[in-house]
Parts: structure tokens; sequence; C-alpha cells
């Protein structure tokens, strides 16, 4: 079987903030066969993450950890679809599945236990699109972040920074559920109203109406931040650590703020580190892929009885994928960015 | 009973690199008296330690965790010293003790949980200057660090900085004995060729000779680093987070170079710390203190099988501390500071 496969790609690596003629929709014809062993998907919601520009730039510590992106290649990214046809006994053509598939019409996959890949229950209850946001790598770091990382005890406080996008917007309420008093920060005032009003934060605020970010959170955490969860970097960071805790645990998730190398790095003050017994741990999704049932079997329970809003923000067909992108740096989003194609 | 006491004090808050003339040597008049509940305590042997300049500033992280010290007050200290008069059934005149005593010839100290003071055995096998250095908090420091912070397994690759001053020579010791492969680096031939030739470390380096120590790490550790026993800040951290590895651990014990306000503060890669799910974990030796004995009691036994060499570093008199503490900050010391009273 032969299918005229659209996919998007860079046309250059990408150093600063990216912009819609970074990227270009190329043509393949993708090719499958019986025999090859591989199943054919067709996509039909892709996810849209910032850490993906780092795989674009020339050279990044994240090529260490996940592999970089070459301009003109496809773009692997998480998504899910529905199988099309199957040379693995494991799927059948007409399984819907949520994985690691990439930025285009269609993609071939080898199953392999090393592929993230599964099968989405036909009669769930959820929107296809939750299986890539909150059942999927945003709620994966949320859930394993906040409670495998930070282990937050019940009157904890937590700040979250990037509060309103994908990942924050669910560490908040997770922190709230875990019976946490939950800050959080956002760029505009529908964002701050969303997380007071619809995602049940105690209180949050626009850092952008802030001159002074450590005064701020002085403010709003008059008795200190026992866990910072740290999606954004530079100022943010070194304000957080000057307002937390002894013993206070930064989970370091994302640094948004440093990814376009247009904002001055963090700088943060070790003594605040070493005299409140700080720990800062990086981390990731996939660090929680062996739990990944366990978390989506509690998630998807909070989410089922409305205990957990989601909050997905969707771009119609694949010619979007590059504006959906960029705009992630412009804090235009809200909650989780998906694609949707035709 | 009234002895005249001798103590070192700052004559001014010290914000940059402390120099003798910031300091004097004051008297007071000591009064014990059979009914206070105290112990009076002379003291034989004062630990100089870096930390202590963070406490003499007029504002620092370390005043969250540790009395300021005010101009003119007695400075708190580690040390070592034999009780004179004891109105504490706990002590008796002619007692050896170690534990927070004083920069200063005589402390009165009233006996509580809340103070850090053990007696030390008489027939004991050790000279006296162990209990306030490898058996003191510069043994706590490094053993705590090194095995609760960054638990080594064995066979990894342990980075250590400052590696011939009190904590780093120790930590450098215990890495060899979890069967890891350690480098040091330090800033004279001579502590360089101590690290390799009397403490076993199976490299070590010049930093000073080095114009980027990231290339430098890269080449003592072709491997990548697991673990960093941090005790510099500055530049070095940003080299030794390049080099780490995945879920590398770095134990920030301390940063001198970053405590005179004199060298630039280190401005960590934070993707290299998400992409390799690295933890930097600060902490200081009074975390580990109901571990105290038992940490003594492993520390000890390797001492007295000649596993572990003790590196101290001695100044005579009261009178010598304040250029004993300074020269730390200028890299003069070698081992654990401390200085014998007559």
């Amino acid at each position: 079987m032969e299918v005229r496969n659209r996919y998007v790609a860079t046309r250059r690596h990408i150093e600063g903030a990216p912009t819609e003629a970074d990227f270009e929709v190329r043509e393949e014809t993708a090719r499958w066969s019986p025999d090859s062993g591989e199943v054919l998907v067709r996509n039909l919601y892709l996810s849209i993450d910032p850490y993906q520009l780092n795989r674009m730039k020339r050279s990044s510590a994240s090529h260490l950890a996940v592999d970089g992106i070459l301009p003109g290649q496809r773009i692997a990214a998480y998504a899910a679809g529905e199988v099309v046809a199957s040379a693995s006994p494991e799927y059948a053509a007409g399984d819907v599945v949520a994985g690691v598939l990439g930025w285009e019409d269609y993609t071939l996959f080898r199953p392999s236990p090393a592929v993230l890949m599964s099968k989405v229950d036909a009669a769930a209850v959820f929107p296809l699109s939750h299986h890539i946001s909150v059942l999927g790598t945003s709620g994966m770091t949320a859930y394993g972040g906040l409670f495998e990382v930070c282990k937050p005890a019940s009157g904890e406080k937590v700040f979250v920074s990037a509060a309103s996008g994908s990942v924050g917007s669910l560490v908040g309420q997770f922190a709230k559920l875990a019976g946490c008093y939950v800050v959080g920060c956002a760029g505009t005032k529908a964002k701050v109203d969303l997380l007071k009003d619809k995602l049940g934060f105690d209180d949050a605020f626009n850092y952008k109406e802030e001159p002074d970010l450590k005064s701020a959170l002085k403010r709003y955490f008059p008795d200190g931040i026992d866990i910072y969860f740290e999606n954004v970097g530079g100022e943010m960071l070194e304000a957080a650590l000057a307002n937390m805790n002894t013993y206070g645990r930064v989970a370091l998730s994302g640094v948004i703020s440093e990814y376009t190398g247009s904002r001055r790095r963090a700088v943060p003050d070790l003594l605040e580190v070493i005299y409140k017994r700080i720990t800062i741990r990086g981390f990731f999704a996939w660090d929680f892929l062996p739990k990944f049932a366990e978390f989506n079997a509690a998630i998807g329970e909070w989410v089922r009885q409305g205990k957990v809003q989601v909050i997905e923000d969707v771009s119609d067909g694949l010619e979007s994928v590059p504006s959906a992108f960029a705009a992630l740096f412009s804090g235009q989003n809200v909650g989780k960015k998906l694609v949707k194609l035709a």
C-alpha cells in the first residue's frame, strides 16, 4: 500500500524563537507492505510541545536524550491516530493508538518495547484528544513531576509557573487534589482568570505586571514556597529560590524562557540552595514510562469525576502546525496545544 | 568562677574576601557559677571553616539557617576543649568535649539536645584534632553528602572540586572506598600531587592551568561524571554539568568561589539538568546530626585501619584565627584548617 504523506519539516536549524517561515510542508510516498512488520497509522491529533524547539537547534543538551531534528526531516512527535494497515499481530486496522508518531498525515512504525505506543480503548469515555494531552505526555510530566519528584504533603505551598500551559494547568489541579495551597503565574489576565475561576488555583498572578518577581512571590507566599514546579527558567527560578522554604523542592520540567536564547538565563543563588537544603531535579515524561498505566488510571479517574479540567487549544490541519508551534513561544496558547488533522 | 576570656570578633560586616584587618581579639570576663546549669570549657582546637564568611555578611541566605554574626560579637564555631567546671550532671571537670563552642579561649554552654556537643573518649586512639576534622563537621559533611545525597554505586565516576580542602579530601577518599573512579581538582601542583600520591585519587588536576574547564573535565572523564561533589560554584559547576551523565547527582556542599562575590556566579545550563535528569541538592552537616554517631563509627574505623588519611593544617594561638580564616579564601590551606590554642 502506498499513501501520499505530507509532513512538516524545518527548513533550517532554529536557534532563536521559531517563526512559520522556519517550516515547510513536504510530501513523500509512504510504502507499507504486509511483510514489513510495520503498522501504518493515519494521524488524527498531533501534540505541539515547546521542547521540540531544542531538538531543532544545531546543538543542544536535549540531543543527548532525544534525537536532534535535521532540516527537511520528518519530525517525531506524540500523536493519536487510527491504524490503516498492520503487519504486526499486535495491531489491526481500525485500532486507535496514541504514542510517538509524527507531525505528518501518516506514520509507519515498527512495534517494539522501545516505541511508546498504546492502544486507546474505543469504548473510552474520553475524547481522543485527551490521549495526547491529559492522558499523554503532558499528564505524565505533570503527575510524575509532582508526585514522584516533588512528593507533596497536604498543606504544602506550591508555585507553578507557566501555569496555564499544558503541564502547568494540570500540576496546579493535581496539587490542589493533594491538599496543597497552589499559586500559579501566567502572562495574561484571561489566563490568570482561568487559573482562579476554572482550574481552582488558590491564587494566580500575571508575571508581566510584576516589576519585581521576588517581591511578588513574597506577597503570594508569605509563608514561603515548599514546591516549585518550574516551566520557565530565568528570573522566575531566581525569584522562586529566594522565596523557598527549607527542604524545598524544584521540579525542573522545562525552561521555556531559556529555549529561544532571547531572555537571560537563571543565575540561581547557590547559597539559597545550600542553606535551605533545596533539591533541584531535572526530569521528563519518559522517566515515568514504567508507570504510564498507573498514572493514567489515576488521572483518568479524576477527569471522569470532573475533578480535573482539561484545557485543550486545538488548531486545524497539518499546515497549521508551524503557526501553532511558533505561538507557544509568544504565550498565545492556553492549555495543551494540539493540531487536529482532517 | 571567673576567667579572662579572649575571643575573636569581626570589626564590621564583611562583604568581600576577608582580611586580617576585618578582625580583632577582644576580651571579656566569663563567669561560671555552680548553680548556673552551665559548663565551662577551655578550648583546645578551633575549626576554621569557609561557611563562617556567609555568617559575617550583613545579609546572606545562610542567615536563614545559621545565625548571622554581628561585629564585636563572639563567634560560635565547632571546637574541642576540656571541661574546666560543670554545673551539669552530664559533664565533669576534665571531660574532653567536641561540639559547637567558639573562636575563643573559653566557652560557656548549657547542655541541651539542641546543642551539638559530644564527649570525646579519653582513651581514644585518635588525636584530639581529629574530633573537629574527620570526626567533626567536615567528616559529617563529606560522609553524609557522598553516601546520603549522592548514593554512589561502585564504578561510578566522581568529580570533587576543592579536593584538597577539609571536605573534598575526605569525599575523594570515601568515594574510592565505595569503589568509584575519583578525580579531584585543586589550585596548586603540591595539592594535586597530594591528591594523587597520598590520598589515592585516580587522577587530579590544577584548575588554574586549565583555560577551558569543560574540555579539561571531558579529558579527565571521557565517560562522563556521575557524581559531582561541589565545593566551588561558578564556572566549575557549569563545566561539571556539561560533562555529567544521565541521572547525575550534584551534592552542593559549598560554593567557596561565590562566597566573596569576587568571581562570577554559576549560570547552569538548565537544559543539561533537564535532559540529563540531574539532581542538584543543597545540604549541610547539621542535616545528618541524627546519624552523627553512625557516620563517625564508620569513618573512625577507616582512619584506624589507615584507609583514610587525615590532612590537618594547624595554626597556633587564638591570634592566628584571622589569618587562618582569611587564608581559606586565597587557597593557602591544605586539608582541614585548625587553630590550636595554647
